[in-house]
Order: C-alpha cells, then structure tokens, then sequence
C-alpha cells in the first residue's frame, strides 16, 4: 500500500507492507488523517522527542533508523476483521479510535511506531475493542477531529477549574481551538485568547472565546486582566492599599504553543497563584527560572492525550454541534501532498487543520 | 550598631545607623538568627536574584550597590516602642516575627531590603502586630527554627495530600528537614528522603522519616517505589500485564535541593501523575525537558513562605515539643564568625543550620 513515510528525518511517499490485523484487530481504510503539530515536532525534532521518551521510562519509543508512519487523528471505514473479533461493527461502518494498539505486551502508539502504520498510510489496523462507530450525520472530515477535541476536553478537566476562574488560552492553533471548545462546554467565562494570526484569532471566537488578543499589540496578561476583573464588587476580595486594582478573578491558563521559552515568560507575567497548564508540545529542552514560580507560587500541570471517556464524549459533542470544528479544516491533501502539507502548516496565517485523504489528492 | 553587611557580594561587618522604630513598630535586641540557604543563594547568585524578582513583577527589590544586612530566621528581644504603638508586649519579651514590616506604602521584606536591617545585626525594627511571644518553656535557639519550620508546614499545606499520598523529600538540609517534621504531623507515612550526606540521613530520621535513601547508592525513587508497595492489596488498582509491578501508592516529592537540574532529574524518573512541589529556593535559570512533563502528566507546584496561621502554629509546635527541632543547631556564631559561617554550610557533612548570635561570637 501507498504511505507517507518518515526516513531520515523527511517525509516521503513510498510502498510498505499492507498491514495484517491481529487477534482482536480490524483492518480499515483511513478516510481521513489530520496532521498533528506533535507530527511536525516530531518530524524537527525526532532525536529529542525519542530521547525524552527513553529516559522519561517509555519502553516503546521509535527507531529513527526504521520506517514510521505518522498520523494519528483519524476516521477510517472497517474493511476486514482479523483472528478472535467480535465482529460487532460490520464492514464499511466508519469509525474512530484512540490511536493505540492494545496488545498483550502493551499497548503500541498508532502514529509513533515503527511496527504499525497510522494515518498517512491507505490502511491501518485496529483494536476493533477501541473502534466507535461515527455518528450518521458526522461528516468524516469533523470526524477525525475528535482526537485533536479530545485533547482539548481533557487539558481543561486537569485544570480543575474553581468557579471563578478566568481562563488565558496562549496560541490558537489546533490545540488551543481545541481548549477554547472545551472551555466553552464547562462554562468558563470569560475565555482570553492569544495568537499573532488574525486568522487563528478569528478562529478563536468562532471556538467561543469571548476576547481575543494580538500579542504584537497588547501583552495577553494585559488582555486578561482586564476582561478577569470582578464584575460584582462584593464577591472580590480586599486588597491592601499598595496592590495596584482593580482585583481580579483566579487565573489558569493554557499553554498552547510548545516552543521553548513559552512556559517562562508566562510565569514571568503571570499573576500570583496562577495554574498553568502545558498542553503544547515542546520536545526540546526549555529554561526556566524557578524564581518567578516560587515567588508567586505557581503551579505547572503538564497534560497529554484523554481517557477513553473523553474521547466517547468529544465524538457525542461534534455529532451533536456542540463544538463548531468544521471550520478548523483549512485545507485538505493527498499522501504527496503531505510533506508540502507540513511546510505549509508552518505558517499560521493560512492554515488550522489540514486533513490527509489517502485515498484522494 | 554592628551587623553583617551585604556589599559588593561579600559579607563584612561594618557599622551601620541603629534603626528607628515607625509608627506601629518595635526596636528589638537580635537574640539569634539562622542562616538560611536562601542567603547562600542571595549572596552567591545576587544579580539574578534581584532580576527574577524584577521579572516576577515585585516592586521591592534590593539595590546591590548598596548595603543590605540579611536574616529572616529570628528571635529577638523587645527593647523600645515606636509611635503609635499597642505596647501590648512590654520591654524584654522574647518575640518572633514573620520577616516584614508593614508598611502604609507596601510590605518591607526584613532580611533582603536596603532600607531595613536583618538579623544578622545587633538590633532591628519589627511590626507590632506580627510579633508574637515566645512561650515561657522555649529555648531562644528553638524560637529561632520558627521560620524555617513554618517553611515545611506551608510546603506540606500546598502539596495538598491525599489519603495514600507517599511523600519523598529530596534534600534533607534545614528544608527538607522542616518538610520531614510537617509531613510526620500530617500523619503522611512513610516518609522517604535522600541526601548525600550521613550527618543529614540520621538528621531525618530524628525529624520523622521512615527510610532514608544514599543517592550515591539507590535512586531515591527505587527506594521509594519499594516504600511505596500497597500493604492491603485489596486497595490497590488492577495493573495491566505489561506494567512491571506490584502496584505503588501515589506519589508526591518535594525539590528541598534549590540547584539547577534537580527538577529536571526528578521528572525524568518520577512516577506517572506525580506531584512535585518545589520548596528549593533556585535563583538561577534551570532547564526542564517539557516532554518529560507531558508524557507522565506531572504537576509541579511552586512554594514560598507560609500563612500568619502556620507561622504561629509553628511557634506552637515547637513549643509544645511537636517538631524536635533542637538537633538541627549544629553551630552558632557571633557576627564575626558569619562569613566563615556560610563557607562552612557549603559542606552538609558539617552542618545542618548555623545560629548568629550577634551579641555572642
């Protein structure tokens, strides 16, 4: 079958083994394969990324001397199923998955494994355990957006937001969107969101967020501080005379870039007692300084994937149009169009999402 | 008056102007002051301290090209009463204070100001109202640890334990020793802790820990995890087959080192879901690898100071010989012997915590 393949640290299309579900597995055909800014990460930095994985105990990393096929936001149609199924989801259904393989030695990354194929490839297998079948009305291509929505219901769950909380989200890409939707569903408000695109802040609102912010123009702490302040006077607490008002609600915010040198200069302008939560991908090393987190007694809550729940329940929202993703998909590629794909997704201005579809282009 | 004065990045004894008490203030006679390993920092690393705190947004920063007498770990004597005072506390109490004045225009840090002596001087100014009576049985020496002790109460308050909570405490100078005591009152057991040196390792077996680990020997988190073994299995949670057993309680670890690196190590080895709280005071950037936080979702909690609540629980501990703090005092000096006094802390082996007593030495 037909894959776009990561060697030596470039993408290019190639002919790789037609994979053979296992027990318990199904074979699918991807419909659609969004592209991760982890993939483009780990595309940069795939050295960093295996070594962080190695030493952060992970006993299944990649080999970057062997063939691996990305893509791990997808929608994909049943075409087979292997030894010991249940056949419960007959063929031709269209499903979505956590990209993992649950096997008896452990669970394998769809995506980030040199022995199993994610998207960028005509077919993959799956758990057929883990495969939920997409809602009649879903179009495939909001589909395989759960994954990336998923990510952003479960960051905003980790936060654990008080009722009062005023939420910052810095960056609107695809995971920033994804926050902004979430934040929208557990009723925080007002959400302030960050990013130099005009069309990633237009985005932003479409998500729901109520202000958004150019940080070329206005610092986003600026931003927030001003939409954060107690409207009902008689909820906020005293200040002493020398802190500057007017007080302001509990901050939490989001970081949702993932480049080196974000992390710091949020706690550097962060309010006292902020919780930041890391749901961008940094696979580089990155400095702080723990001073500006001990004097005003931070706390970072790094975050990664969605329980199995989250993910059911992110599917429910978009059947249901209670996250408005559609218009997060900018563009729409074949395999060979994946690697321009990439490059083209370094520039925020033009692009959100951008939806592989192995079988067109 | 004589007192230890910060200049130039050294320490000399000079003479400097008596202070006068303000309005709501005492003058008090420095009876003994600890020496804090936040001043070996703040000596050691003093720009970067003073460009953290500019960056955090603290209008009250030191000027190194001026004097600055520090120690903020004290117990003192009153001796005069400023204007406007309650004079509830006659002349000669023994007193301890939380280090700051209250100001009309903002507090004024005791310890790390220009514009106001620490105890590392024959006399200083104290607010009133923060001064609380050292009960009749306590040792000035003991009253002295107030400060430090308050530390570890307030560090045990933020990591906000839960009931199966198995805390490590990395480091085990005056910090991790004052982390040890909160967390034996917290009934959080058992308490594993490493440090290098024996001297330390026996220091926290005195202030409650249950294992104490040789990093030279096992990694503070095997012994841990062996520490940490669910007793009543019936309460742990099912593993699945590929993760190497048995099952461990959660994991909460306190950073009570305070140099570059320490986070980083911590993470790299630490549990899925762990909770660090960073009680080490780093004044200088450090470097973190994010994916480490990510791919475990860790959490990690900046500390600093503590509550007028804990302060003066604190007093009350010690006082009632709850936290058996004696055995930390390893050496005391007159004004004379600091600078000696803070080469000598550079070895663990020697000392744990050092008291100036200015009228002594």
């Amino acid at each position: 079958m037909r894959a776009v393949v990561m060697r030596d640290q470039r993408l290019v299309v190639a002919d790789v083994p037609m994979p053979e579900p296992g027990p318990g597995e199904v074979l699918v055909r991807t419909l659609a394969c969004g592209i991760c800014g982890s993939d483009l990460h780990a595309l940069r930095h795939a050295p960093e990324f295996v070594a962080a994985s190695r030493r952060a105990g992970s006993r299944f990393t990649m080999d970057l001397a062997r063939d691996v096929v990305m893509g791990h936001e997808f929608c994909a149609e049943i075409v087979d199923h292997g030894p010991g199924t249940a056949r419960r989801l007959p063929g031709g259904t269209r499903v979505c998955s956590r990209p993992a393989l649950l096997r008896p030695e452990g669970p394998l990354t769809v995506g980030y494994s040199n022995d199993t194929p994610g998207g960028y490839a005509e077919y993959m297998r799956l758990t057929e355990a883990l495969c939920r079948p997409v809602p009649e009305g879903l179009s495939t291509a909001e589909a395989a957006l759960t994954e990336p929505m998923a990510v952003g219901l479960h960051a905003v769950a980790k936060a654990r937001l008080g009722p009062d909380d005023v939420p910052l989200v810095v960056g609107c890409g695809p995971v920033g969107l994804a926050v902004i939707a979430a934040l929208g569903l557990a009723g925080a408000r007002p959400i302030v969101a960050a990013d130099f695109s005009p069309r990633r802040r237009a985005l932003a609102l479409t998500l729901g967020a109520d202000v958004v912010v150019d940080p070329a123009e206005t610092t986003p702490w600026q931003s927030w501080r001003e939409a954060a302040v107690w409207r009902d006077a008689s909820r906020a607490p005293a200040l002493p005379p020398w802190i500057p008002g007017p007080p302001v609600r509990p901050a939490v915010a989001f970081e949702c870039v993932g480049v080196p040198g974000v992390i710091d200069q949020l706690m550097a302008a962060a309010p006292r007692g902020t919780r930041l939560v890391i749901v961008g991908v940094c696979m580089q090393a990155d400095t702080i300084h723990p001073m500006l987190g001990i004097s005003k007694e931070l706390a970072l809550q790094f975050v990664l994937g969605y329980t199995p729940e989250e993910f059911a329940a992110t599917l429910g929202h978009l059947a249901e149009g209670r996250i408005p993703a559609a218009p997060l998909i900018t563009g729409r590629v074949g395999l060979d169009g994946v690697a321009q794909a990439f490059q083209d997704l370094a520039s925020p201005e033009r692009h959100a999402k951008i939806l592989v579809e192995p079988a067109g282009g």
